[in-house]
């Protein structure tokens, strides 16, 4: 929906091919993400419990919400508040990274309140990532980023830089990566990875 | 990804909303049947087989794989053989009949011989009624329509009437609703409404 020529440095698939193909592609991944499920995880209970949890986070109800909400408050040049923004990063980004989180927990038959844990923790790194994101764009080089740097300034985009400044943005993704960290306590050595995940998200230069 | 601005007589999404409106309505959707399916059907075996049969449908190998090809050879300008659209037709429309003939069955636990027959009921009449559709799209007026007639041809899309003539898609189309409403045989009186579905999709005028 943007206008970015180039992800990860790589031509995006709607410049290298063409935007139906582009679209087509998203939808294929997307019902074989569904497919997968259904068909690889042995226990009925666990495979619809991760469906469930997949359609939220992708759906009307995640993604999909939060990637409306962003077009309009782009479209309709609205300066969107720090609240607006938390809500259109959580939805957009974050409750996909907190199903990821979750899915695999789920899988291994986590109780409740690690699950509930492994949640938060998703929502928080997720938002993170999207804050770094947000900082990267004004800060970094375009070769850095493998992407065009500048562009969501350019296109007036809402951003935490422009709403609450650099500074400030650097200290709120890193307060919620520690926040992240301690949410894994209960875990032990055995969530290392995903303390280095929180970690890696946040000080990525690309 | 084509240019109809109607559909059923109304504006469609991408005319009355933007393109990016109707993109992320449509992934919305696809979304939310796989949510629907895992939340609302009571037996977790029977909810992931309808899992299982609307993504082989409606991604990749099915509806995805259709519109990908239908693409293809509209933009290569190529002239498909009958066997090409018959491909198309089946992977881009019919699968979803199928699936669709299918899930009702697969709920009621009907058994193997009678999903086979419903089954190829459900791509019989899926292939007439995207047969009906290019007859119809050459023969009927726009207002009857209820989106632009004769849009087919003008894109030099590949369709029946352009590869074998009206007369023979015409008579096709009933050799389909006839082997379709054959199918049905076992299932007695029960099946009428599906009877009556094949005709009705043949002697449609809209």
């Amino acid at each position: 929906m943007d206008d970015d020529d180039f992800r990860r440095g790589q031509q995006t698939c709607h410049k290298a091919f063409d935007e139906a193909t582009a679209i087509l592609t998203g939808d294929a991944l997307l019902t074989l993400a569904f497919e997968i499920l259904a068909k690889e995880i042995d226990e009925p209970t666990v495979a619809l419990k991760l469906v469930r949890e997949l359609a939220e986070a992708a759906g009307p109800t995640g993604m999909i919400a939060g990637q409306m909400a962003d077009i309009k408050t782009t479209l309709n040049n609205t300066q969107a508040t720090k609240k607006d923004l938390q809500t259109i990063h959580i939805n957009k980004t974050a409750q996909m990274f907190r199903c990821a989180a979750l899915m695999g927990a789920v899988c291994g038959g986590a109780k409740k309140s690690l699950l509930d844990r492994l949640s938060e923790y998703g929502l928080k790194i997720g938002l993170g990532f999207q804050i770094a994101d947000d900082i990267l764009d004004v800060c970094a080089s375009s070769e850095q980023l493998g992407k065009t740097a500048g562009k969501d300034a350019k296109a007036d985009k809402c951003t935490y830089p422009a709403i609450v400044g650099i500074e400030k943005s650097k200290q709120l993704a890193k307060q919620l990566a520690d926040e992240a960290v301690a949410l894994l306590e209960p875990f032990g050595r055995k969530a290392d990875i995903l303390r280095q995940l929180a970690v890696a998200l946040l000080e990525r230069t690309k």
